[in-house]
């Protein structure tokens, strides 16, 4: 079977979606449910249905869209990743898991290739927290991993609930609606950038990975006390920022100091109130991002995190709140896909490396529901989650190559 | 001459002022050319109508508020305050001094007296920096202290000038028409809350302030790397809001250990790009406000701060860039208006006390252009700038009684 990848066209539209943004190019903000998500839901809706896929949308939006088999009730297999992007994001995160997994199942009706397992692309809403504040809704509904009060819990900032906003785009019908039956799929691949450099660096194509770091996120609420800037004397304040600062440092050095590198820490949203120049910060919402692939090592730096709360309390007399938004377990992934996607790499003459994934992937929560891999492509010098993300046509080009190859072996 | 200050319709027209805000009570929101801060301009100007008072208002929305006196020509005896109010903030900073200056004018015409020196109520535009990064604009214009560029390069966070602002607010007219003769005060006056908590702690009900104190704002803007959350190694990174965390605990630090309790620093902005769980900050602006009765000691803390910088600079490898909001001078109270005022107090049998101020306030400008004291009174656990900020009718009223008596022998 002679597999020939569109890839130019594959980048461009890979561009014309990224400019479906809330942010000046090159930069791509498109928060789930926004006015925004309509419409690149929409181009790409358009994009399937030009390739005669046939579309199906749950009640969170998540999007299905497939290539029926010879044997229709036969478990799918399965591709796909996001579209939403964070604020002033890049054009590739989950993008190239989405239009090359459509690409793959283009590519494979070109080659004249007939499925007996129906293939399917599976556009997933938000895997970004952005807007709920928890990442991966739409593959954890999926997983069964949120019950239905998520609907009326999850709110955004504005105080909008899941229901409410799902509702508004076009997305109806009862939550619980939505978790797949574990045979739906007999096996799901996830195409992906790296979002680190280690391909790159190493000029290798493609990573085959075998599991998934554990992420885990606070939202710590530290209430001190308020007051005048100039008139409050510094032996009398109990400052919330100041605590906030304490405990980001010392989320930064737990992580550095857990004696492994994959431990990473990062506190990316403090908001303080009032907000004010000549305000002592009364109140301060402060959340922490913290991951590792062994959860254990990833437990201890939480645990110092607790420690550092505990010490601002005592020391600055501020009480501090903590809600813990997720705190998943690692991903191991299937091992005879890890196999599968090898010898397509290996078929086609192309290096590539085993290695795990340090950021978290909608393909953590498909794993619960299916046997689940993903395959990483390079992108340029390991940055992702800014304007400047980039992924070549080449290697993107490869990495559906691959993709298609192994999904043509499964779906035999 | 026998002076009766109505105290409770004081308190009760304050209570009126505090429920226009764009906060829930009892907390106010007040900002300069708001709809809200033009609705409290309206009530303000409708209570001196009622009271026969002339009105004029400047090319920045400075009201002037006049009892013309026997001898017009004279140099006027003012008085005044601010009535903008910081988010979240409370009822009386600002807002004593203006009504508490309209009833003090009031208590006069109800006594008889008759003034040779016109009375001048003066309302101030935009004591606090909130809209525009500066405080005291009204004061600093009337001073001199701003040249005719601010109308331009002065903008709010939405990018809107001055000039755009006052104008949509109704203040046309050249900025430059602003600045008061030398001659326009004979005196000036300012009736305010402590903000600080030493007047209710020895239970005094006046303070004489003999001098205000020096403060400093600093905008600094981290420039770092952005990246994502989970795939930067903890040694590539270059986070913007790890390094202000260190600003703004030197801040604090070098405040506590200058060897005076007047110093303080507070970072009361923190502002993060792009603002989400799992993104690395890649800009800061961190907004810093430092204060001391002595230039040379705050100038000390300041240059411990660009130490942190510097250092943070080096061992995170991020850019900053610092710009000085403003950086005045302290002010020294008029010798003889300070005596006037003890003696109105020794005249009505009530305590006071000489004091600084460690707060700043309009009078710090008008004292460049006029003989200037201020009288402070009692606020509730020295707490301002926020919802429960308190001062008692009677310690208002009392207040009026000695600015009264103070104006009329001024005035004679």
């Amino acid at each position: 079977m002679k597999l020939h990848v569109e890839a130019a066209q594959l980048f461009d539209e890979l561009q014309r979606l990224g400019e479906i943004s809330d942010a000046p190019a090159p930069a791509v903000t498109r928060i789930v449910f926004s006015e925004t998500d309509l419409r690149a839901r929409a181009f790409v809706k358009g994009l399937c249905l030009e390739a005669n896929l046939e579309i199906r949308e749950d009640a969170v939006g998540n999007t299905f869209v497939r290539w029926p088999g010879s044997d229709p009730s036969a478990p799918a297999i399965g591709t796909g990743s996001h579209m939403d992007a964070l604020p002033h994001a890049g054009r590739y995160d989950g993008t190239v898991g989405v239009l090359g997994g459509l690409e793959a199942i283009r590519t494979l009706q070109r080659s004249g290739f007939r499925p007996r397992r129906s293939l399917e692309l599976l556009v997933l809403t938000a895997e970004e927290p952005t807007r709920f504040g928890v990442g991966c809704l739409g593959s954890r509904l999926l997983a069964g991993a949120l019950n239905a009060s998520a609907d009326e819990h999850l709110k955004d900032k504005d105080g909008a609930t899941l229901r409410e906003l799902r509702s508004k785009a076009g997305f109806s019908g009862d939550l619980s609606t939505i978790a797949l039956p574990r045979n739906h799929y007999a096996a799901f691949l996830e195409l992906h950038i790296e979002q680190g450099p280690l391909l790159e660096r190493d000029g290798i194509p493609l990573g085959v990975v075998t599991a998934i770091a554990a992420p885990a996120a606070l939202r710590l609420t530290i209430e001190g006390q308020g007051g005048h800037a100039g008139a409050v004397l510094m032996p009398d304040r109990h400052d919330a920022f100041l605590a906030a600062c304490e405990i980001a440092l010392a989320a930064e050095s737990a992580a550095k100091s857990s004696g492994a590198i994959d431990a990473v820490a990062t506190a990316g949203i403090c908001d303080i109130f009032p907000g004010a120049i000549n305000s002592i910060p009364s109140r301060v919402r402060l959340e922490l991002d913290i991951r590792d692939i062994d959860e254990s090592r990833r437990n201890a730096v939480l645990s110092q995190i607790d420690q550092a709360c505990r010490a601002a309390e005592e020391s600055r007399g501020v009480r501090i709140a903590k809600e813990i938004l997720n705190a998943d377990g690692p991903a191991t992934c299937d091992p005879a896909l890890v196999e599968t996607l090898a010898r397509a790499c290996e078929t086609h003459g192309l290096p590539y490396r085993r290695m795990v994934s340090r950021a978290y992937h909608d393909s953590l929560f498909l794993s619960r529901i299916a046997p689940t891999a993903m395959l990483f492509i390079p992108c340029r010098a390991g940055v992702s989650h800014r304007p400047d993300e980039y992924a070549s046509p080449e290697d993107i080009g490869r990495g559906v190559l691959i993709l298609a190859e192994a999904m043509a072996e499964l779906a035999s």
